[in-house]
């Protein structure tokens, strides 16, 4: 039985997802998964960057981690995206990283993806839910497969209970809500129907 | 300088919405408004009431509560709505009464309400952000104008920060976050929106 | 293998998506699935449907079309949802026929059903996108599985280009668009993905 | 009683949504506003650009419309917003632009702007609903008053029907359906509810 490739793809300015993304990666290669973590390309001005201390640190700190391509895409057998809310949506730099795959979704390469999101935002109802939910509609014109946590294991409620995918308030003190469990079921479960998509 | 009328249409089955539906009653009363506090029509059989004993309490509590009808949609100037979630939509309850209007939309009766929503749910992210979301979408049918509250004022982040409606985690002991006064200020700003719409 | 176990439920007052379900149920069988053709129950009293000849003649013609129940959810390994909008949402009838479920739910036993979905609308964009979105958003709550058709067959771009699930606009003549063809695709890749979780 | 400040906000590759654009500057001179057009700045690189000969030409015949600025966000009493789909959701180039209002946004001076939205797709279903609701979404979170057409005129029926804004379907050889009865419409009411919170 062939192993799923996970591409976790994240956009993060200062940490908080791509805490969330390395967990994924965590519970993807427990679970026997070829896992690349990989971020979307930057837009900001190198300026805005280094005018938030928070921001700039985190970029130098991540300046290794590799930036995600057409060819990952085409590779990935399951994807979990991370990003936070940008006036209830996904940040224009998420959304540029998708925009570009028009010619891999001209090609029907974006099909029977499996995939699942993860949010954060400052407030607790501050889009934590409609953002991942605008990266699912994208998803819907991939003709991707969507797996959505639900309800489908006990640690979600501990988590803020999001049935869409796992949320997390970010203060400036970093998360409010301890969710590294829900993430990692997520993980878990996305490999697990992507496995059946492959292998099935 | 008219008075606004103010239509609070709610659904609750043990208590949280009603209680929402009572803040929202007293701070339009404080501003000035005519109005009315109104339940939306129960589908649910009696023996499934009597079965919760929470909800049969609540339906008896209220039973003098007026049942929200065409026609006082058609006096409203203004309309606040205060729903639990089911399923990350409204329940069948609500949206029955919002069907039922069918005769005064095609009248054009709906047109230029000002409208405000919101929901409460037993998780977080339960849906607390979508139901307030469903119900915006049903009123840019009837050309309602929404005034969601946004971030206008400092009460509503100590709320949950929820911009498109105040919305509140119901558990069994009751509402979990403090979100009286994000419901008094929606109802004022709804208030204040209207007052514009119907004198300007 | 076993066969998948298909229920396509759907709420039709006129008939439009009671077409829109045959030809699913057609394509479910001639794809190897055990199908069940299902209605949602009716709520509206008798006196509005007598008074309505379309709707009275619709729902004599279609009284020995079983109801849906959760044992149908229960058994069901994919789900074809067929609803018309009301307000840019599913009828108050649909989403009553949901929120019963929560027995179900609350037991686990909604979780990883593989589930379509499909609308239409009096005009070509008055919530044909968004009913079907409504259906997805509480399917995420159960924890099932979405295979939206995005655009994996060219017979979806001849149909309206929905990569939520086909739609179609429903005059008082019938239907505008040719959507055979899409439904038919839809309920093909729905239980091609439902055979990968079922045997996967 | 004063003039409303309209800034008309698009984004276009090959010029449908200037056109609609230039449509709703037209309507909100004639109902006395004082009317700014502007674009967002482009994110593609000029070698995209100029791969495409269509949305090259557009670039160089719409040089000189103004881009949009925080500035025009502050001065306008009403926006409509005019932008195509990419994947069921905005351009990254619209949400770059909205994204870098966090500034205003954080100031309050975001609040009340009266807006309606607009967008075009390469299919009828594909995401015409879905994207102007996007724009709704972040306009929720500013605080803005949401002034969609609903069927508050007839004009909307023969244009697609669409309540949340007007919308069109844009082939190789330009728009399919007649909408701009429809945009003017949708302009002028904007103006209409812009007026009222202006001087009400």
């Amino acid at each position: 039985m062939a192993n799923v490739n996970l591409a976790v793809i994240y956009y993060s300015s200062t940490g908080t997802n791509y805490e969330l993304a390395k967990w994924a990666e965590e519970a993807g290669k427990e679970a026997g998964a070829d896992v690349k973590l990989l971020k979307v390309p930057e837009l900001a001005p190198q300026e805005a960057i280094d005018s938030n201390p928070a921001w700039k640190e985190h970029a130098e700190a991540t300046k290794d981690v590799p930036e995600a391509t057409s060819d990952d895409i085409e590779w990935a057998d399951a994807i979990i995206f991370s990003t936070p809310t940008r006036f209830g949506n996904v940040p224009s730099q998420m959304k540029q990283f998708l925009d570009m795959q028009g010619g891999l979704w001209a090609n029907g390469k974006t099909i029977n993806k499996v995939v699942s999101a993860m949010s954060s935002a400052q407030n607790p109802h501050g889009g934590q839910e409609k953002t991942i939910q605008a990266i699912y509609t994208s998803m819907m014109h991939w003709g991707a497969i969507i797996a959505a946590p639900g309800y489908s294991d006990p640690v979600i409620f501990g988590a803020g209970g999001n049935p869409y995918g796992t949320s997390v308030t970010a203060s400036e003190n970093g998360m409010v809500e301890d969710v590294e469990g829900a993430v990692k079921h997520q993980a878990k479960r996305t490999i697990e129907v992507a496995t059946k998509i492959k292998n099935g």
